[in-house]
């Protein structure tokens, strides 16, 4: 019997993906049908990410062995009470690398004070030589494959790193903590915060007035993680007080970010477009061409979705 | 009989110096007195960087066992003929790993596209991803400590990196190449370019108009090494056409760089005020530590001066 493989990550989407998924899936010698249009009984998976043309109800998908989300991040299906069928999140090893530049770079960026030094271009010579990074202390809130892949890089470029998970990990060379209090400790020493959790219930304002009250003075925050994660009035009061000295936001609780949102015209802080984490074709379409293979060999799949976490 | 160490670096460094030399004399379980004044007879040790306060006439200084340099290089002492004592230089892992710091966060600000980020915080969502850093060939031209630790790091971020050197070396994972027709090979195909080269006769004006019109279009160049490296007025012109599409200087033919050069005023051209190559005091004065404390138990002094050579 045949294998059908539905793409239903977006007319959009279709022509960016298509030759990488059909390069992996015969890399990994699997023969299936890849379409973006099948009747629902036919369909063996379903290749995921939210678009007009994903289906709302996965009920008629009773032949479907799994659905593979091309995002990170699965909060707009998870909650699906028709989805009965296994949901495997994407680690894309593409997608961590650029996660991994783009919290280094900017990371860098703080620590070297880059911003003051294009801000300075006035032919005053003034010789101001920052901390050697083994003085400034980053916390990484989050240590799932994003989180622990940017600790390990920030410790390789000299930073003393602070990870923060809900329940208890380890990671070497990292100073683990977890647990409300645990976070409170690892605020109260961080120069500069990278907050890359899931959206969930309990993550929710996770950064909120009491918390980001216990930074030291001045502290930057990044955020590549998702935009629920920060409770928005709370970090532009701390801004405006200087008790948060800066922030670079790649995700917003309304994407794209309004033209008349403060965050845009604040001086001190960075809006970028969501792309810190983007999934990358080639090495994406690689891992699901990878489960699936799985799927049809009975092995385990990679990245389930824990539908009682949510992610 | 005590020992007496002599702060000979200028008041104006004294703030500075203080405290992590006091520290680092403590930790090495050395007891002296660390004084700016002394009686030349009485002092034995002299940590040395140049200053108005700095001795000119070394002969009344019988006691002292050396001469300890706060600055790697020493050619404004190397030929004072009345220094009969031992001289070495400093050689700081804190300026190394400055060095480092620096590089990666102006090569990943550049990777990244930070400058048009920052430049671009209008209200217009306009999301476009970076290559990854894997697509990105970064040059290191110069392999010694601090081109081969930039390298090395550079390569740990994902970079593909071009090393070149004069005379052949090899890297682990670094892709070496020397020699005249190496240089040009390794030009072609950089996107960064990093300039780590001592100032010689044989690397002035390295940087040339021809050799400046091998790279890709657009190329980025950082010199934290030194301002004799490239030639100004061809990387201005350069930068005018567009060959040369940005550049972070941090050292000059004169420094402080005069007020109205173009440098300063060229909006794709960042100065920064020679800080990359910073003496730490924290480590350094560890190094200066370990040094009182072999001279005290008779073992070799490190980093000791050949006074011929010169350095």
């Amino acid at each position: 019997m045949s294998t059908t493989i539905l793409f239903a990550g977006g007319a959009a989407r279709w022509p960016t993906w298509e030759a990488p998924l059909r390069r992996a899936l015969s890399e990994a010698g699997i023969t299936a049908e890849l379409t973006t249009s099948a009747p629902p009984e036919a369909v063996d998976f379903i290749i995921y990410a939210p678009s007009g043309d994903t289906p709302a109800d996965f009920t008629p998908f009773i032949r479907c062995r799994a659905v593979l989300s091309l995002w990170a991040g699965v909060e707009r299906i998870v909650g699906n009470a028709t989805l009965t069928q296994p949901l495997c999140r994407m680690v894309d090893p593409g997608l961590t690398h650029g996660m991994v530049e783009y919290v280094t770079g900017h990371a860098l960026r703080y620590h070297l004070g880059i911003d003051a030094l294009l801000a300075a271009q006035n032919g005053h010579w003034n010789p101001v030589v920052p901390p050697l990074a083994a003085e400034r202390p980053v916390a990484v809130l989050g240590l799932g494959a994003l989180g622990a892949a940017c600790a390990r890089a920030l410790g390789g470029l000299g930073f003393p790193v602070l990870g923060w998970s809900r329940n208890p990990k380890q990671l070497d060379g990292i100073d683990c903590h977890h647990g409300e209090t645990g976070l409170d400790a690892v605020l109260r020493r961080a120069e500069i915060v990278v907050t890359l959790l899931p959206a969930t219930p309990a993550t929710e304002n996770l950064l909120d007035t009491r918390r980001l009250a216990l930074l030291p003075q001045g502290a930057a925050i990044i955020n590549p993680g998702r935009g629920t994660l920060i409770d928005d009035e709370a970090l532009l009061a701390a801004l405006a007080s200087g008790q948060v000295g800066a922030a670079t936001l790649d995700v917003f609780r309304t994407e794209p970010l309004p033209a008349d949102h403060p965050y845009w015209s604040h001086p001190r802080v960075t809006v970028t477009p969501h792309i810190a984490a983007e999934t990358r074709p080639d090495s994406a379409a690689r891992v699901i061409a990878e489960n699936v293979r799985r799927s049809l060999a009975d092995e385990p799949l990679m990245h389930l979705v824990d539908r009682d976490a949510g992610y």
